[in-house]
């Protein structure tokens, strides 16, 4: 089999436009429906905005995708998680065999679920429900050097547009990502803060579940990591080597690549949105092809909405990472087709409409 | 076929006690799925409080049932709606015809799903998909007089408490009313200003739609309905036959029995909110027995949960009413339990747990 490949340079490709037409026959359709105007709240401008970018009056998610991208990172062995990097690698496991959490919420909803192995800690034996997209054993510890050589970088981002360009060719009205990998929180932190040129502090949070010690700890090797890094005036992509992880890069490249190829995704929680705010700042045209699922317990969740201007659809406090608060949510975006598509019309169902 | 009847005195029965033992099985369960304690945020505590209300460790809710309770209200004739009244007849047989909402949102959950006529302005020619228990051509307005007399106060209490009964007895994991009436955000305006002690201009909301004069009217109204009932000194069931609507009454009705007979139930938007504000005052014990779906759009229902300290599970901007907003969030309940009963356990993964 051909490995999948994508021209140099494709990260700049321009991404599609919404299609303004199929958004206004969808507007128009809304104002028929058997309520009264507004009264489905942002269920409404949600199923407008997938209009124009299914291209679609009638747009629907009958088929979902969620691929999970997995990776150790470096920065765990420093002690800023409260669980050891084992459990990478046992979780991968546990996605494939479907008792994690956003295994039962993939088969709940009916979505497909695929799981990518990108560098945990020891490499696993070949298992034939997990792609093996190896690209070492984990980072480097990023308070100590770049986090991954360019040639990593580049093949992580990759291996997630080549996830998005199958799951597409297989059919997907919606795109989710999700990630595991222990010390994660670490790299998005460290990230959000350099993008949005903040301490560290204002957007750590305790992860999994880190101690107030911890999370000193992990905020003081934050500061020294972007200190180190700083000093060679990095863009985002370099400050992505030099911070992130492979997990996150993978996201970044499925996100660039579903608005190359028009493919709508729903954002899940920290770690998503901190992929999808690196891949806006690398492309701004493709912020209206992320939708974002829920608000996250992490602290520095918000703080990336924000800064995206994003409404998420759901607020639960969970922290889980994984996908699961976009596979959740992904029940709102399909109830929102289900009503678009199949309420009657005020005509139709001979209803009078305001004022009659 | 006997008619549905139940004791004298049946509103004053006693509730029964959600199960500790259940409850504690259920969250010792939760610490060993395979996931950081507390991660799935608000989630974990629904289906811990689930457990105690259904009584087994790993609750569920396969089967739903969703009723729709429609009336028309006098005092819609004085111009507190955007809607002419015709259109709550009209619903009725958009409801039955799967063309509302709540009919698109209850096929998508496969919820059943039922509608009870309690007087419209006309009475229809029979339908089979419409349950008739109709007690009038809707209340009288009750900015003149009382908008019930006792007899149809009791009959629509009994009504809802019969759709209770019949839907656990057709097996029924978790219930959910919905209402129509054209006018009835003014009812429960005057009920919520009423048990809030508030100004209804607190409360009250744009409804369907209407412009700032005519909520100017609605308040005035309803100000002066309070006043002329509440020379009476009247008791929350006296209020509920002054100012109240035979939707909102079959809602407390359904909802003091379910708690009777031990069903958990899902509250919609303001109307439903009201209802269960005007059955817990009835009965305090009954509101562990309520989850909440939704913060809706209407003013007055952000005040209404805070009275009742309910949290609800979703916040979208809606304002349909129909039960629309429960149906949506039973799938954040369904998932929640889904997760909880499917999801692996650290040890049965072979996932390392915190600090090992």
């Amino acid at each position: 089999m051909t490995p999948f490949s994508l021209p140099a340079g494709w990260l700049a490709h321009p991404v599609r436009s919404p299609s303004a037409l199929a958004q206004s026959q969808a507007r128009a359709h809304q104002e028929q429906l058997t309520k009264p105007a507004g009264a489905l709240g942002e269920l409404e401008q949600l199923v407008i905005r997938l209009a124009g970018l299914q291209g679609r009056a009638q747009p629907c998610i009958d088929q979902c995708h969620i691929s999970i991208f997995a990776a150790d990172h470096g920065i765990a062995a420093a002690g800023v998680s409260a669980y050891p990097q084992a459990v990478t690698a046992q979780m991968v496991a546990n996605f494939a065999a479907g008792g994690a959490a956003v295994s039962v919420l993939a088969r709940l909803v009916g979505a497909r679920f695929d799981v990518v192995n990108l560098g945990t800690l020891h490499r696993p034996d070949p298992d034939p429900r997990v792609l093996d997209r190896w690209l070492g054993p984990g980072t480097a510890d990023f308070s100590q050097q770049a986090a991954m050589t360019v040639e990593q970088r580049d093949a992580a981002l990759l291996a997630g547009a080549e996830r998005l360009a199958q799951a597409q060719a297989a059919g997907c009205d919606l795109f989710v990502a999700g990630e595991m990998g222990i010390g994660n929180t670490s790299a998005a932190t460290a990230l959000g803060a350099v993008l949005l040129e903040r301490d560290p502090e204002q957007l750590a949070g305790p992860g999994t579940g880190i101690d107030a010690q911890s999370l000193g700890r992990k905020v003081a090797l934050i500061r020294q990591a972007i200190q180190l890094h700083g000093a060679g005036r990095p863009d985002v992509l370099e400050w992505l080597r030099c911070l992130g992880g492979f997990e996150i890069a993978a996201m970044v490249g499925a996100y660039l690549h579903a608005g190359q190829r028009g493919v709508p995704v729903l954002v899940d929680g920290f770690i998503s949105t901190l992929a999808a705010l690196l891949a806006v700042r690398l492309n701004p045209a493709l912020a209206p092809w992320l939708l974002y699922g829920h608000c996250s317990a992490e602290p520095g969740h918000r703080l990336l909405l924000q800064a995206l201007e994003a409404r998420p659809l759901l607020a639960l406090g969970m922290r889980l990472g994984e996908g699961s608060g976009a596979a959740l949510a992904l029940q709102v975006v399909r109830s929102a087709c289900a009503l678009h598509n199949e309420m009657a019309t005020f005509a139709g169902a001979g209803v009078a409409g305001p004022g009659a």
